[in-house]
């Protein structure tokens, strides 16, 4: 039986006492005395439960998608909090939180992990989560945001040595990193119609004015959000590698780069699978994330990303088949070898 | 006898002498004793000739375009580097020779200009450079930089009040800017690559957030690149407007915003065409300006804008036409005025 994996969930539904203990939190890192312990923080299988099946589940079930790589809320993430202890505690609370979705529901979520990352501190400080996560957790994936400080851009490129020491894990590892960033806190980006985009165009051209893949040919990004601005002027992009004596863009960057369905209408999927080859389109939908209504014209929700790919006459059955299900299974190794451990 | 009207284009290939001038300028900024008068700058008629006709003009009658609204260069503004007096003095130079240029081949291209801005200076200290580009220059337009610090974001959104002395007078004008950054000197984003994608996708959602239109409803701004993620992402910006309980972008923007065609692939301007409104899309190349080479798959430029025009079966012949001609007279008032006061 096929499968339609998203490849792009957040846990955006978390019981409300996770954004309550995170205020505490951020209360503490100015007055000490309201800084909360990790243990204090209740939330029961029956409250996790209630939240997946009221929400994602069920909107899983209705437009038809049966697995989902799902991670800590990316606006959520918000490194640019507090120093290394905090995003540390942060994280290791949401990864729990993904964990225990993934154990009440295993046919449904498996986890990807976000890290503790914070502005100025070393990249190498996030393997310890970021094991505990693929070793006891069985996570499949992390993200990585290339800009911990919140739209101010002051870490280095991804292609900068800065970043090795989590390529060499997850090289090590074989998982791919979604690339996303959180919350922007520079008033000139709105979080989610400018920062999350222009992270995804900014992070590709970073990987196609570097070599990195010659250093980490295995390494995987995954770039969401329909990889921001890149297939509509992919053009562009052609011809700057081509000035920049780069080689072709399938040879340079897409062996390890991959780009998500997280477009939210009809047009601007049909560019994607015109532009980008069909092996670099991983099936997903950000559901439930920024884009939440019903689209007047369509009479459907605007995220219910599967439609379009339904209705496309660029895709072959087959192709389809490969968008929902073997591409995941190709980039995302160790979901694969979940799933066959389950006979999938 | 119909014109084809190309709204972006920068005087890339300006003679040497004005690259050595700035050079000069930047290093006076440190060693007093190195700064130039603006007076040692020499560029006679016959060097201004030459660059033009040996370049933009070549390729104009080339590839069949008519006129072209012309700027100094964009990644030269680079309004980051010193203060209000160094952009001034460099404004008020490069906008000089765009007019130069605009009075040796008045057929052919008519100015727009830079404006004199630098990081955390009023806005309104550009005005006197604007008013003399257009009373003694017949500028048509500005081009208005989002991010005069390069690359760190450290402006208020085009929505906030700060700005709001330039659009009085363009206003009062009837003149529209364009909204452009300049070099990025931020490590993260690549000029041409990233950060000038990211500053349209940028200014759109500022005002998508905003009710600028509101205090200016004949404002007009013309988002460069295509409207950076814009329109691939027409679906994500039409739901976050209904998230924020903004009207339909039709009404709450399309009045006032308007997209180039600088997208160098066919797919992308299909793309365009599709899902924004013809009346909102203006003729434009960018040429000669970040992608100059030859694309292995059609033989043709990148930059050859005009050819996934002329290809389009999207387009009517009549919406062609006010791609090429109609839609840059109803923004450029003063254009159409030029115009039609030679009997064009």
């Amino acid at each position: 039986m096929s499968l339609v994996i998203d490849v792009h969930g957040h846990y955006t539904t978390a019981p409300a006492a996770l954004g309550a203990w995170r205020d505490l939190q951020i209360a503490g890192l100015k007055d000490q005395s309201k800084a909360p312990q990790a243990s204090a923080l209740k939330i029961s299988d029956d409250d996790i439960r209630e939240t997946i099946e009221a929400n994602q589940l069920k909107l899983m079930k209705q437009r038809g998608s049966d697995l989902t790589i799902f991670s800590p809320r990316a606006s959520f993430m918000a490194h640019h909090i507090g120093d290394f202890e905090t995003s540390s505690t942060w994280a290791a609370i949401c990864n729990e939180l993904c964990y225990r979705v993934s154990q009440l529901f295993p046919e449904h979520f498996i986890p990807a992990a976000m890290l503790p990352q914070s502005p100025g501190v070393d990249p190498k400080t996030c393997i310890p989560e970021l094991v505990k996560c693929v070793e006891q957790y069985g996570n499949v994936g992390i993200n990585l945001n290339p800009d911990p400080s919140g739209g101010h851009w002051t870490s280095p490129p991804l292609s900068d040595r800065h970043w090795y020491p989590i390529y060499e894990k997850m090289v090590e590892y074989d998982i791919p990193a979604m690339i996303h960033v959180s919350t922007s806190c520079n008033a000139c980006f709105h979080t989610t119609g400018a920062h999350y985009l222009n992270a995804d165009t900014t992070a590709f051209m970073q990987c196609l004015t570097s070599d990195l893949f010659k250093d980490f040919p295995t390494l995987k990004f995954l770039i969401p959000h329909g990889g921001g601005a890149v297939p509509y002027h992919w053009g562009r992009f052609r011809g700057l590698a081509q000035e920049l004596k780069k080689p072709l863009l399938q040879e340079h960057l897409l062996k390890n780069i991959f780009f998500d369905t997280c477009v939210y209408h009809q047009p601007g999927i049909d560019l994607l699978t015109t532009v980008i080859p069909v092996d670099n389109i991983l099936f997903a939908s950000e559901m439930i994330g920024a884009v939440r209504g019903v689209d007047p014209e369509t009479g459907f929700n605007y995220d219910d990303t599967k439609r379009y790919i339904e209705a496309s006459k660029i895709l072959t059955p087959r192709q389809k088949h490969q968008v929902y299900e073997g591409n995941a299974r190709r980039v995302f190794t160790r979901l694969d070898a979940t799933l066959k451990k389950r006979g999938q």
